[in-house]
């Protein structure tokens, strides 16, 4: 039988979800990020999943035809979504439009926790030429 | 353009976001609920609502055939999902099956808030009959 409740531990785990790597290590530049798959079920077409990116680190700068609705529940950072970054702060949401460069960074002194939710059909990720990395970055404030 | 960020205001607010009637008042029993729409987005198959509960209230008691797929972002209370009552408070997930008879009720003393994910494309709730409200509810506290 499907498991109906999922215990928070007050400390961003949850009872019978599994802390999952970010990505595999080497496909792609990111530092410091953990993942668990909060729901995916059949009958409904999203997942909705949370990131951890520790204290200083980020995710992978990239871009694809899916959208992400984020929505932040712990800590601080900020959002490079576009050729902007925003400041992120509790329970602030966050629209990734389709092929939108992107990236989220956590504040240097504590975690940044984010819900994000996409459609369980989707495309994969593109990367950046290193070339256009910098680019892309400058609207970051860097600490 | 679309707007990235929506800015929480500390209070379960959205800059952006409407505060609206959680269901057309006569349609179906509740008690005061109101329902903020965070997500719903053109290539997004899913929505993403804030849902909260004044202290003491309840939401309608229905099923349909779609799931629901629940988070406690604030205070605490009870989920009726089938035949079981389960206490959820902050964090706490729980999904509720097709077809299952379920209710949300807030702690007697703070209110109980809760995002709601659904698929965009959903069946409309079926009701209880007056006489199954009852039975249906035995399993939660009475306090």
């Amino acid at each position: 039988m499907e498991i109906v409740r999922h215990a928070a531990d007050g400390a961003f785990r949850w009872e019978g979800v599994d802390v999952r790597e970010y990505k595999q290590e080497g496909t792609a530049p990111f530092k410091d990020v953990t993942r668990q798959v909060l729901f995916e079920a059949e009958g409904l077409p999203a997942q909705l999943r949370y990131f951890e990116v520790a204290a200083g680190g980020w995710t992978t700068l990239e871009r694809h035809e899916h959208v992400h609705a984020v929505m932040v529940i712990r800590g601080k950072g900020q959002a490079l979504v576009g050729d902007r970054a925003y400041d992120i702060a509790m329970h602030d949401l966050v629209s990734v439009p389709p092929m939108t460069w992107h990236q989220f960074h956590a504040s240097p002194d504590e975690p940044l926790g984010f819900l994000c939710l996409v459609a369980a059909a989707r495309d994969r990720p593109q990367l950046p030429h290193a070339a256009e990395v910098e680019g892309l970055t400058r609207p970051l404030k860097r600490s």
